[in-house]
């Protein structure tokens, strides 16, 4: 039945216990581990080179604008004139890159907490992040999110969250809880917004951790929209959630023509994913998934956190 | 890193030739060739039990019903009385189960061309089909859909395309063709629609096919309506269009609410994936997606088919 | 490259956490956990029917009787009239059929703990057991053949040791120590042998479990013997080890002519694999493998157990 | 069940259409195609470095010393004094090194096809060659092994045949046919012996090619020697057969004794799996074997070829 030349080494991850996607291997571009967690970039012939830590895809070169465009623009464009914008991780650069398409940003604050897989990815990873690590506004730490949050105690625009899943053992798991998006909260400006990948969210897979990081939310937030793309790379739809206090905007209620006319006016560069028609198409949801989120009741804390497989 | 006991036995499928995806296999129940293809009928850890065709999974018990509402739903809400359904393939028998939800329908047509297939189906899949092959208004012929249509003159309200992808040497793509579409138009009644399986549709494949099918049926139909849900066992998120002539309804233009207001009224039994939400979040699709589309210059004829890897 | 039909469903054994053998599956003729095992039982395209414990290959139809002559003849055939036998383990049945070809054999007492696993071999391995079960000569217990030894004192001409690899966690592993083979040497008559399965035994892999089980083994018994077959579907070499006090026989050095005079005049059915040359074969090791067994220091004990990946 | 971290990255190598190995890959040194064949070199965590050529493992760091001492010294040993050899194929090196251990040996004539794959050689496996490409003795060809033997008519003490198997549109087939031994009978001085890799040699598929090559070779030879050794990174037992006139030793008669005093006089360095013990192992092959060779009747010709899967 197959007609192409056989591919003989191939990246496997196992998505589930029950399920592995494996990808052609061009080439074992970089392997090796940090302080925090194992790194891989490799050349795939499905999706490019990607980035994998600690065993799990954290994006490629063939989907990164999916995965970002959708992580970042509806959130900025929810806010009327975000000048100030923090980002969780985001190793690869591809979230800051998005970010800095919008005139209206002044200050730009990352912090990730690992100096050596940003140092890989500013070396390795040239399409994801386009030289966007040297625009003049981003200010870039390698620390721990939350206590840097807690000591630097000034006001933003709007939050990335753009995390690793908790992982059992890993180093994310205490930024999924109530306690930390009341932190979050303190820290928004009066129309902020916070938006958080949050994990798988697809038919088989969006109450394994989604609807309980949505619940979680719904606990501090006045407003939460949650959306999702497919991410080809990672074998499912990918979930998103936007949050915001009492003056802020619903971003599930943001019309398509507002959003294309905030866009013409903010954009310094074309995207290829996200505009109001596809804004429209990520957050209507099927009926399933807003029966899961409605009928969700777990709460993350500090001491009772969640953990992906 | 795995905390769960491995698995052992594994379906695996090739997507492209860079990318399988694999199942852990708890059942092999049922696999042979028929006169047609080869068959497999899988109980599997990640999508229960699956059909697979040639080597590719035609539908899974974890996630039929999200391929399924997909497919029959809107195309019967746009019409606004569909009494007389024509369904070509859909052996599993969800498709019919589908359709026979509406209390409209009178007469519903299903021709398989793989008795064989349909009886397996009918043995060893009973959570698709749920009794669907025992209704009244059913008749069930095993013969090629393309000849079926050419001596069957009478017009249906609407016709459902639910065959295999166009595998080389395969019997299905003929059915992908202009002068297919041609035929299928001429047995539409005034306001009839058909509605097409049509590929995947996902960032990294949808020009595949997905394109291509769209731009044939456009040199036929007067409207066309492309729109695309995620099926987790395929992989990827999976492609349908709707077309009419200039008498029918525009599928991507109908409001949420007219959906509700149509389904419930016809509605025998209540669905999980699609709504008046739904509607909208599967018709308003990326901007790269709708470029794709419009940028498509191809026109599949019976002299020049199309193949799917 | 690849001309033949793709398989499609794959049985994967991890050889060691850097190599993995995979089979195609025809057919999961069982699949279950008894009281102390995970058991599954398929049918290969590579080898035949397959009997899987705890995710290990136990024996194949395609090369069963590779393994079971080299287990049985070479220490039946060095003792000068073997009428007791004993057999812990070997729940497929195969060992006590190439036991009872000897028409030397009055009484065969097999034990082997687990008795779900002997029925589902009666019912499902039939050509490995060839009907074995039903031999009057044959004693069947299930239990553990450590406390059966210890409360049965009567002597045996020759003991086959025929238990799975010593697992962490599993039942096997206190019957590879000095103290196990003491208490196996005080059962064994004036002349007789004790051959046990010993492990992987190819250049990659002998120093694994095999050279330790040597060196324990020779602080107890006067004469050791090693040798090798390779088994295929056990994806390597594997090693067995006679040994006896000091009135018996060494298999090493026994001379092909009268190997197979013992054949001739004892055996009620031919053999495959085994005759004098084929012993000669197997007990003529690489020098490599001579140097490891030499150079071993490690002796097994209950407090110093043994465990294979 | 698997407590050692897992590995994400895997050669596959399709052993039969049945059986595949796979092996973890730690780096991917090379890949890529020459005029003749595609190559990789990997390194792997179960075999240290390997060369691939079209898909087949030709050796690896972890066993070549198994599989080039077994198809050298035997033949080297059965000759009075080889002075002059010669060399088909054998591009990792490997095979030169363990002839030039012979402190007998004035003249070795290498013939090698693939001049890139010799060049990616040296450069990428310095383990398996050991700096043996330097020797001033070794003259080194880069052409058909066939056409310099018919033009070049001078006789050589041992003829060494380590090329790859017959591939179906490879380069080798020619290599393997009655044709080409009664060419190489020719080049043999009046004591000369021919030895050539023939092919896998376990139970299960030792009447693929190796008995067809056997009984070829007994049409043209007055004595033929079978013998074969496990090499783990072919996952099989591999098989060889030595050659010669009516005036040559006979390589299965030879005793131990006389082997090491041999090996004593003439090699300049040790050997690891090859000494008198080790020769008996090697040849005294196994009941079913035996029988295996002798009721072979196929003779490969150019007009009737042998391929493998």
């Amino acid at each position: 039945m197959n007609q192409l030349p056989s591919r003989t080494i191939w990246y496997t991850e196992q998505i589930t216990s029950e399920l592995v996607q494996a990808s052609s291997v061009q080439k074992v571009v970089f392997e090796g581990s940090t302080k925090y967690q194992d790194v891989q970039i490799l050349d795939t012939g499905s999706f490019g080179r990607i980035l994998v830590l600690d065993g799990k895809t954290q994006s490629s070169e063939a989907d990164e604008w999916v995965y970002h465009e959708a992580l970042v623009h509806p959130a900025m464009i929810a806010h009327p004139n975000p000048t100030k914008v923090f980002v969780a991780g985001g190793g690869e650069g591809s979230t800051i890159k998005e970010v800095l398409r919008h005139s209206s940003v002044e200050e730009l604050v990352m912090v990730d907490l690992d100096a050596e897989v940003v140092s890989l990815c500013k070396e390795y990873l040239p399409n994801h992040h386009q030289g966007a690590f040297n625009d003049i506004r981003l200010q870039l730490y390698h620390e721990d999110a939350l206590a840097f949050l807690q000591k630097r105690a000034e006001p933003f625009d709007v939050v990335i969250i753009d995390i690793p899943d908790p992982l059992e053992g890993g180093p994310a798991y205490l930024l999924y809880t109530v306690e930390f998006y009341e932190l979050i909260l303190s820290r928004l400006s009066p129309k902020g917004i916070m938006i958080a990948q949050s994990g798988a969210a697809g038919p088989t897979n969006y109450k394994d951790v989604f609807t309980s990081i949505s619940h979680t939310m719904r606990q501090v937030f006045a407003h939460t929209s949650e959306y999702r793309v497919f991410v080809p790379s990672f074998g499912t739809m990918w979930g998103f959630i936007a949050c915001g206090g009492t003056g802020s905007s619903i971003l599930k209620d943001m019309e398509p023509d507002i959003v294309d006319q905030s866009l013409g006016q903010r954009l310094t560069s074309p995207l290829k994913y996200y505009d109001g028609i596809a804004h429209r198409g990520m957050f209507n949801l099927p009926k399933y998934f807003r029966s899961g989120i409605e009928s969700e009741t777990r709460v993350i804390t500090n001491d009772n956190p969640i953990f992906v497989f």
